[in-house]
């Protein structure tokens, strides 16, 4: 579809910032050409902001939407209650068919909980999880799931493994990725009950599974995709997040102590500083949401215009490569192994 | 007991280097006259150490061990087959009384069988666990269990909680241990099924607990014991190694880029080198088995001399500051909590 670029939905009202950060960067990622932009929060607020850039020719529009959920409200509550808040709004464009993708800074619970009750999921999909980019010494690797479901059983593991391998596909350009299950020891009889579960049906599965990698590896590029369940997924980025900041402090502190303290602080905060903005999965765009019918990016609150940017071309780019034809597919040619245990996922979320 | 020192078994055979390493830290530790030594090993290979150095007055003696276990050993093989290996050894002394305490620096799954089989159980806990010293921004936290338990109930987690409060108390002299426990939220719902259970009994016991934690937070010294179940206490510590690890590579190359990169790349990686030594827990000494009627210590496979020294001496101090008593009755008094559970728990190991 050479003329129809994807249309992506920003969430105008969402990340620490609102409008003012949101807007200028949907408005950097329309002007490269790869996205349609559709604005979705108050129009007043986001008209005032597209009045301070030169939009001639872009291609963004705004549809409104008179709510705005906070960050101190329950996500639940805030779906019941706010039938128009700028998030919801924009995953109801994804659902009607007016969108192909929304992304949002805004409050990550809410946007999760209405992009999976608004926006259906892929056929073969029993839970949708969100995967993200996590730094290695050589590149990144796609960890999956970091948040979305926090009980799991083996199948749940299995299609988490599908969708982040079709993920680092697309969109890091892996060609085979290898995939690996994140335990307690590298060999075959290790884990706990879930992951033992999880490698059996790996190991049968299309994938390119490599089997069980550990904690001190995650690091290290050995692999293209890690699958843990969002309980320990969500553990393991935020830790990387925090060590990251406290060896931040922790350097300061001790560098300061040496003769050359000035110049070797310097140096070693601005490489620090790169890699955690590596760590920060913001800078990066933002963390896919997998398994839905469209391209939904979560974002960091804190994300500026540049992140903002670069997660509008990401949802984008998730479109125009077709993933989600071929994570169906991927789900399709595994789905046997889920069979027998399908009946019970009715517990789904 | 001002003339009993505690008597240490150490596996003179375990560790990267065997009686060479373990025998002078052992010694080490001797001189400060803070323990006992119970050299266990071969005979012959542990008296040639010994020749090497003055042991005159020394509180030394040798417990013959004809067999090692290798490291390609599985655990439950060696424990079956090797009767008379240094490690079993040194747990049998335990149990019959011939030494208070035991550390190995040799395989570390072997070590836990031996001990969790031999040494027997302080009546009332359920599952031994082991904690390890995680270093933070201000000192040090306790987190438990990272490695010995990978799936299980919510009532395991709170004697957890309860067997890290008494050793954060005895070992790092925190006078009323905060408790939290690990999880993917702050907020009290967060967590999932095994969390959301741990974090009712935590509440209700006589734990000073404070509620949930996330990842991010395990290095900022909030809180004075971290509890979570063996399999994601395992993959953050082993994370955290790694991280600093690639980090140490990392900087290493960004900063060979800058103008200043010899001095820089001195300085960051020696304050980085200080970091990652404390986020290796071998040079905290070794990992404390709790749980276990005696003193059990699981000590990194490549602890200098220095590091055994310090781990004998923390074994001794936690014989000498009587902390299994103390955790007898602080399990006893919150035995009320896991009782309704207590029939299920013949699944044990």
């Amino acid at each position: 579809m050479p003329n129809n670029k994807p249309r992506i939905a920003v969430d105008a009202m969402g990340g620490d910032f609102g409008p003012q950060v949101v807007v200028p960067g949907a408005l950097h990622a329309a002007k490269t050409g790869k996205a349609e932009i559709i604005l979705v929060g108050d129009e007043e607020k986001v008209m005032a902001q597209l009045a301070r850039h030169d939009v001639k020719g872009l291609p963004v529009s705004v549809v409104h939407a008179s709510q705005v959920v906070e960050m101190e409200e329950k996500p639940s509550e805030a779906m019941r209650r706010k039938k128009d808040s700028s998030i919801q709004v924009a995953c109801n464009l994804v659902r009607d068919g007016g969108a192909d993708g929304v992304i949002s800074a805004g409050h990550s619970g809410a946007t999760l909980a209405c992009a999976m009750f608004t926006i259906g999921r892929v056929a073969g999909v029993d839970r949708p999880a969100i995967a993200t980019f996590m730094p290695t010494e050589r590149s990144h690797c796609v960890i999956i799931d970091v948040g979305a479901n926090v009980d799991c059983k083996g199948f749940h593991l299995l299609q988490f493994g599908v969708m982040a391998s079709v993920l680092a596909k697309t969109m890091l350009g892996r060609e085979n990725p290898t995939v690996a299950l994140l335990s307690n020891g590298e060999e075959s009889g290790k884990g706990n009950l879930l992951v033992k579960e999880a490698f059996d049906l790996l190991r049968a599965s299309s994938l390119n599974f490599v089997g069980n990698i550990e904690g001190r590896d995650l690091f290290t590029g050995k692999v293209d995709v890690v699958v843990c369940d969002g309980f320990v997924g969500n553990v393991v980025v935020k830790q990387a997040e925090g060590l990251a900041s406290s060896l931040g402090r922790l350097l300061k502190g001790e560098l300061r102590r040496g003769f050359f303290g000035q110049i070797g602080t310097m140096l070693a905060l601005n490489a620090l500083k790169r890699f955690s903005r590596l760590v920060d999965y913001a800078e990066y765009g933002g963390a896919p949401l997998l398994g839905l019918k469209g391209s939904c990016l979560i974002c960091h609150g804190a994300s500026n215009a540049k992140a903002m940017s670069s997660a509008v071309r990401m949802a984008a780019r998730f479109v125009a490569m077709e993933a989600n034809s071929h994570l169906s597919e991927a789900v399709a040619a595994n789905i046997d192994l889920a069979g027998p245990r399908r009946p019970a996922v009715n517990d789904q979320r």
